[in-house]
């Protein structure tokens, strides 16, 4: 195997930040130059995971999973998706676009829940082999507006069950995890209109390219 | 609540050991003390955690579900058991008998997959609350013994279908367990005939009981 490393792109965000459709459009932009994308999501991923998704958003265990249990969970799924799914795409040259990875965990479980940060570092350094994305498109937008959008969409998830301030702690820990970590985060204003939300997300993805093709030459 | 706090009894063991019959002839023991007995097992004893049982246990995920991810999977189910169910049920007066507790991660996560002791002991700390049984009975017998005894008892679930060499690691690693405390630990010879095993079991018991109320009324 020679193929170059290939590199690992997130999504993260709120509720009705429109994380599908950007993928969608980063998908076919990396596509367009010729990478070969694997696209992925969390919890999930692979067969293990995706039963563990089913428990984690199971709307008929709201109350009934602990913040402990949670976060347990989604590191399993996360244990099992790194090992499984991404690290082999990786390595074999294939460029991983991720709906969600551990910034979630700081966010949801540490910012909603309550879990406290060095008890996801530690998973994250052995479950998550320390696994960190090369870019992580932050899609931000006030909560407000987020769950306005989703309001519709079809009978809530176990999460999407909880209140609002909840929602308000999630977005504030992300705004932190994105302003401590510049180098690797780009924040999206996801509040505008679906076309100048896309034309953010592939300005942010082709700088991205040009730096990483100006790397590779150099 | 003037109740004092109940008890926590575990039973541990490999594969054919007896635990079932031994987890009868326990709670009818102290049920026959007049005792109120909540029995429970791992993983599983929530709703969430029987969700949890069946990916773990499912042989369709056999060789796709990593050592981190078992282990994460365990504390998982377990930290929602000891919230939902055994700490509830102690604090209200009842014993809680328990089919395989945190011991049984060191044995087989630990012991079978080469977990590190470290790892699932800070696990066992927030993830488990720290709670300890406050007697252990240790069905301990030739892994061959076993083995031969569970053949014909219907398809194997996922760790069933480990090698001899698996369950040889996890029989030492319980039986270091109990010569590393004694003082929770009884180690019962499962090799001999039900009866034999019977009596052994309802001895230790016995023991315990009487220790147990002697402190009570001193």
């Amino acid at each position: 195997m020679n193929a170059a490393r290939g590199k690992f792109i997130t999504l993260e965000g709120g509720e009705g930040a429109g994380k599908s459709t950007v993928l969608n459009a980063v998908r076919e932009l990396l596509a367009a130059h010729g990478l070969d994308v694997v696209v992925t999501r969390e919890p999930g991923g692979t067969t293990a995971g995706e039963a563990i998704r089913g428990v984690l958003l199971d709307p008929t265990l709201h109350g009934r999973i602990a913040p402990e249990t949670e976060l347990l969970l989604m590191f399993a799924a996360r244990a099992q998706h790194v090992r499984e799914t991404i690290v082999p795409a990786l390595a074999a040259g294939r460029w991983v676009l991720g709906d969600r990875f551990t910034d979630a965990s700081y966010a949801y479980q540490g910012g909603g829940r309550g879990q406290p940060d060095e008890r996801i570092a530690e998973l994250e350094r052995w479950a998550a082999a320390g696994l960190q994305p090369d870019l992580t498109l932050l899609l931000d937008l006030p909560v407000g507006v987020g769950l306005e959008r989703v309001r519709g969409r079809g009978p809530a998830d176990r999460i999407e069950l909880e209140a609002h301030e909840f929602f308000e702690r999630v977005r504030a820990a992300y705004r932190a995890r994105a302003a401590a970590q510049p180098a690797r985060f780009r924040v999206i204003d996801a509040s505008r209109s679906l076309d100048e939300v896309l034309t953010q997300v592939r300005a942010a993805v082709t700088d991205f390219l040009a730096v990483n093709a100006a790397r590779g030459a150099a």
